[in-house]
């Protein structure tokens, strides 16, 4: 698989088209993850969207954004960053400074928000929101709250978003990432519909997971997480039929399974509805 | 695969070692089934625990019950029991009277009550309410409201419930049994125990389906029933654990996909915590 860089690159000079501009997000540890991107998008000066740029023409471009991953509990931090949080809250502080002066949108995800391989269920939503003021203090665009191992739960993902609300982190702020681990990201997304927030991460097809979890399941899929809006009464600009013939394309070529439900069930229909027809 | 007499032989006889009384679902389409089920039941007198045994002593002895499928459509009663819905409620009609008669639980599930294969969303919830509450009133113990195709939404579903108790039906009277083919099972089960709804149908290892939906998965998993119920603080009476290494040894035996994302996923936490401590 291509690298960050290259991939970035490639969306840079390819001019993809799409209906409405496409967030690339470039993995950005440290500060050397800062100067790598930027000397890319200097390379490419307007083919991209910039943050800074106040006329806001995007017709086509991109945008792009730097995102660090912050860890909730300490055994993860150390794990996956070989640091404690507070070590690792510094190195970010360069890199989402760094992208505020390139123009470049900076993203924060904590990870293990719900539920932590080492430490299980014992996650402190208060230290969740703590993390997550650090961040925005350092200039981070939106902080995403990231439940890795899919443990979250409704009434604990109700008490990690009230601890937010009460250390005065606004909803807009905030997008939710589930896993579906368990089954309840779209519980966990009702719940969170609930308390305001409108923003999820998902993954077509439900590509993705989590290496800490052998033989789980990943990210909740796209095609689920809009069928359950939509649902919902509410617009997500996305067309649910494309999109699960994206999901059977892509887990075919990376061949894995296709672990959207909802994507499975829209081409079982589609096949069915076609034999009938003919 | 046996026939429902030979399941229901083996387990009069077998003295089936379970914590609690196991209940038995015999299909009765029609008075038949009732004369096939009662003729059983009288070569095994004692066996099992009869409802109009006031002792209710029933320890380790099976409960048996007759179970009546009508259709919330009327395309769904044609193409499913070959005749209209009023027809089809005079039969239940026999069946139901007959299993009181002879001291066994009726039960009377009502299919695509939120979606129906040839009419689509357009399901009158009023309509169901109607057959509902005939069934109740022929003697039916519980109606179980079946999403056989999966399409019900947290909307719909919150309608259909107001509609039931608009027509004076009790929640104790209902079940709610949800199929997972668009991934909603969970969040309509959390709508309808908004509702005051306690008794909800699963399948180990998510077994079952739907043949009018190719390549849907079918009814909603036990596993992932138990964790989200115990999630929410109640109690099922049920070892998630075991029910885990069950559904995985079915759909082994069935050589069927384990469709269960809790069952996995427990499984899978519990080789990686071996793995850990060896």
């Amino acid at each position: 698989m291509d690298n960050s860089s290259q991939i970035m690159e490639h969306i840079l000079t390819k001019n993809i088209p799409s209906p409405s501009p496409i967030t690339y997000s470039f993995l950005a540890p440290n500060a050397r993850g800062v100067a790598d991107a930027t000397a890319i998008l200097q390379r490419h000066q307007g083919a991209y969207v910039n943050q800074n740029d106040t006329s806001k023409g995007g017709d086509g471009k991109p945008m792009m954004e730097l995102a660090v991953f912050a860890a909730a509990t300490e055994s993860f931090s150390q794990k996956n960053l070989n640091c404690d949080i507070a070590t690792s809250l510094e190195r970010f502080k360069d890199v989402i400074q760094g992208a505020k002066q390139a123009g470049i949108r900076a993203r924060a995800y904590i990870s293990v928000v719900l539920g932590c391989p080492f430490e299980g269920y014992n996650v402190n939503p208060h230290k969740v929101a703590e993390i997550a003021t650090s961040l925005l203090e350092m200039g981070a665009d939106e902080i995403s709250l990231g439940d890795t191992t899919g443990m979250g739960t409704a009434l604990r993902t109700q008490e990690l978003l009230r601890c937010m609300t009460a250390a005065g982190i606004q909803n807009e702020d905030i997008a939710m990432h589930f896993h579906d681990t368990y089954g309840q990201a779209l519980v966990n997304t009702a719940v969170s519909l609930e308390r305001g927030i409108r923003t999820f991460d998902s993954s077509v097809g439900g590509l993705g997971g989590c290496p800490y979890s052998p033989g789980a399941t990943g990210n909740v899929s796209t095609e689920n997480m809009v069928y359950f809006l939509e649902s919902l009464g509410m617009n997500t600009g996305i067309d649910l039929d494309a999109m699960a013939d994206i999901g059977q394309w892509i887990t075919g070529e990376l061949e894995k399974p296709n672990d959207s439900v909802v994507g499975k069930a829209v081409l079982g229909a589609r096949k069915a509805a076609a034999n009938t027809s003919t």
